[in-house]
C-alpha cells in the first residue's frame, strides 16, 4: 500500500509541527467510537446531519479554490473534486442518512452548529485572507485526515461495529488516492507560494484546523 | 433621549423577526450577571480576553467594508470606525484588561476561542459571499446590540457591580451614536440593495448573527 | 424556436435600459466582419489568442459563483458549466486555433491584453464586490449576447464567410440552452436577492460589462 | 537625501526583472509631457478626471489590505493610509481640478476608463487570489513609482512648465516618506510570506502592473 503522504512532503510536517492538535483530531472519542462500536446512534445521527451541512460549504471552499489559481491543471483538479461533491457524495450521504433514520429534510432544516460553521467560515476566511496555499492547508486536515482516520480504524475497528461502512468508505482505495493526491498538490502550492518560508505561519494555521475538526467531532457526542 | 433604532427600521423588523435568538443574546445569563454584579471575576477576564481577539477581526471586518463600496460617503463611515477601534478602542481595551490583571502578552497570546471564531469568521463570509447589506446585517447585532444592552443595564443594574465601567461605556452617548449611525446606514444600504425583498433571507441571518454572539457571552461562563 | 430570454425578464430589461452600450458590442464592426467574411485573419487570430486567455479567467468566475451560493442547485448549474468549459471548450478552442495557424503555446504565452483583462478583472470584482447577482449581470452580455450575435449572424452572413464554424457554434441548439438557462438564473437571483430594486445600479453595471466586451472585439481590429 | 528603496530589496529586485515595462512606464511620453510642459492642457485633465476615480478604487485596495492580516501594526499603516485619501487627498484633487476647470461633477459624473478600470481590478483580483504580498506588489507601481516619477521630474523639469505643482507634490519630502515605508513594508511581507521563493511570479506581476500604469498614462494622451 503507498503512503498516504510523505513524512518530509508539506503535509507530513504540518503533523509533526503541532502533534497535539493532530492527535487530539484523529484520536478523539468519537473516532474511538467509531471503531470499537461504542458510539450512540444519536452521536452518529448528529455528526451525519451537520456533515451534509458540512458538504455544502466544503464545496464553496472548491469553488473558492478555482477562483484563486490561473492553472488548467489546477482548476480542473479542484472541478473533479467538486463534481465528486455535488453529484456523487452528497447523494450517497443523503442515502446513509436514509439508512440511519435521517430524511432529506432532517438534513437540509437543522440549522448549522457552530463548530460546524467555525470550521468551514475559518478555511474560507483562510481561503480569502490568504492565498491559495492557506486554503489548501486549512482543508487538509478533513481531506487528508478522514484517509488517516479511515484507515487507522479498517486496521483496529471491532468486527461488530456499526460502522464499518463509514470506515470502509475512509479506508477504500478510491478515497485513499484522493488523499495522495491532495497531499501531492500541497507539495505543488508549497513550491510556487513560498512554502518552505511559511511553515511557522502555516503550522499555526494547521493546529487551528485540527482543534476546528476535533470541535467538529464534539458535536456528535455532545450536541 | 433619542431612540437607538427605528422600531420600522431595517434593524428594527429583523429584531421583531427573530425575537428568541434576540433575546437569548441580549439577556444572557452573562449579560445579566454583569448587571446584577454575580458574573464571576474569571468569566469577564476570559471575556475580555477573546473580545480583543474578535476587535482584530472587527477591524478586518470594517476594512472589507471599505473593498465593497465606492461611495466616499460610505468609505469615510467605516474609515472613522477604523480610526476607532485600531486607535483608540485597543488601547482602551488593553487599560481595562489591565485593571483586571490582564497583561498585553495574555490577550495576544491567547487563541481564539472557537465560539469567538465563529462569529467573526461567519460575518466576514456574509460579506464575501453576499454584498455589503448582508455583512452590515451580520455586524448589526454586535454593533447596535451592545448598546441596547449597555442601555438596557445603565436602567437595571445594582449600584455595586463591579461592571459599572463597562456598563457606562456602552451607554453612553458617544456609544449610543455609534449605534444609530450603524442602524441609518442600514436603512441606506438596504434602499439601494433591494433590502426589503431580502428580508427573509436577512432575518435568517440576523439570527445566526444573535446566535453567535450568545456563544460568545457563554466563553465567558463555561471558558 | 424558443426566445433567447423574456422581453420582460431582468435580461430584456437591462438589454432595454442599455440600448447604446448593447448596440455598439453586438453589432460591432469585428461582428459584421465575421458575416460578412470581411474580418482580417489576423484579427481573427488575435481575437482567438485573447478568448483562450479569457476563458482561464471566466472559470474563475464560475468557481467565484459557486463560493457565493449555499444553494445545491444552483452549485451544480455552475459546476456543470465548469465542465463544459474546462473538459470540453477549452480543448475545442485549442482545435480551432490550430486550424488557423495558431499552436497551444501561442495561446498560453501572449500576454494578456488590457482590454481583455479589464473584462474579466471587472466581472469578477463585481463578484467579490457584490453579490451573485451582481455576478451574473457582469457575466450576461457574454454568455447571453454570445448567443444573440450568433443567432443574428446565422441569419444573414454571407454564404462564403471564413468564419461560419465560428456562426455556428454560437447560434446552435446547444449553446442556445445555455444561453436560456443562464436567463432564468438571472431572473432566480433577481426574485431572491431583491432585483427589482437594485435595476438603475444593474443597469449601470451592464452597461459597463458591455462597453468591456466591445473593447474585447476591439483588440481584434486593432491589436 | 535618503535613498527611495534599497536596490536589494524586494522592489529593487522587481525593477530590475522588469526593467522594459517599469521604463515604458516612468518615462511614458506623458510624463516627458510633465516635465517638458509640452503635455497639452485636455490630456492633463482627462488624467485628473480619471485619477479621482483611481483614487476611489484604490481606497478599496487598502480597505482589501486590513481584510487581510491580522497584525495591529500592518493594519494601522493601512488606516492611516485610508485617512491619508479619503480625508486629504480627495480634496486637494478636487481642488486641484477646480485650478483646471474641472468641477466636482466633471470627476464624479465621467464613466471609468477601460484602461482605468483595468489597473484597479486587476489590483484587487490580485489581492483577493493572491496574498497580501501579491497585493502590495500589484499596488507598488503606483504608491512607489509616482515617488520615482516626482523624484525624477523635479530634478529635471523645465522651470516654466505649467506641472510644476503636480511634481512637486510626489517629490516632496511627505510623499517620499510614504513611498519609502511602502517599499519597507513590501520587504516585511515578503520576509512572512515567502516573497524570495515567489520572485518569479511577483515579477510577471509587476510588470504587468507597470503596462496597466504606462495604459493609464495613455488615457491622457488619446482620451
Amino acid at each position: 500500500l503507498a503512503e498516504l503522504y510523505a513524512a518530509d512532503g508539506l503535509f507530513g510536517r504540518l503533523v509533526a509541527a503541532a502533534p497535539g492538535p493532530w492527535r487530539d483530531y484523529t484520536e478523539h472519542e468519537f473516532v474511538r467510537g467509531l471503531g470499537d462500536g461504542s458510539l450512540p446512534r444519536a452521536a452518529f445521527q448528529r455528526y451525519l446531519i451537520q456533515d451534509y451541512l458540512f458538504l455544502i460549504h466544503f464545496s464553496r471552499a472548491y469553488g473558492l479554490a478555482i477562483y484563486k489559481t490561473t492553472d488548467p491543471v489546477e482548476m480542473r483538479a479542484f472541478q473533479a473534486t467538486l463534481d465528486a461533491i455535488l453529484n456523487h457524495e452528497m447523494a450517497l450521504h443523503i442515502a446513509t442518512s436514509a439508512e440511519w433514520g435521517l430524511s432529506e429534510r432532517d438534513l437540509a432544516d437543522t440549522p448549522e452548529h457552530p463548530a460546524n460553521l467555525a470550521y468551514t467560515r475559518f478555511v474560507l476566511d483562510c481561503g480569502l485572507a490568504g492565498d491559495l496555499l492557506d486554503l489548501a492547508v486549512a482543508l487538509s486536515p478533513c481531506v487528508i485526515g478522514y484517509a488517516v482516520i479511515g484507515g487507522a480504524l479498517a486496521a483496529s475497528a471491532a468486527a461488530a461495529t456499526p460502522y464499518r461502512k463509514w470506515i470502509d468508505a475512509y479506508a477504500g482505495a478510491e478515497y485513499r488516492e484522493v488523499a495522495q493526491s491532495a497531499a501531492k498538490l500541497l507539495d505543488r502550492l508549497a513550491a510556487r507560494r513560498g512554502g518552505a518560508a511559511r511553515e511557522p505561519e502555516l503550522a499555526r494555521l494547521f493546529a487551528q484546523a485540527c482543534r476546528l475538526e476535533a470541535s467538529f467531532w464534539q458535536i456528535g457526542l455532545t450536541g
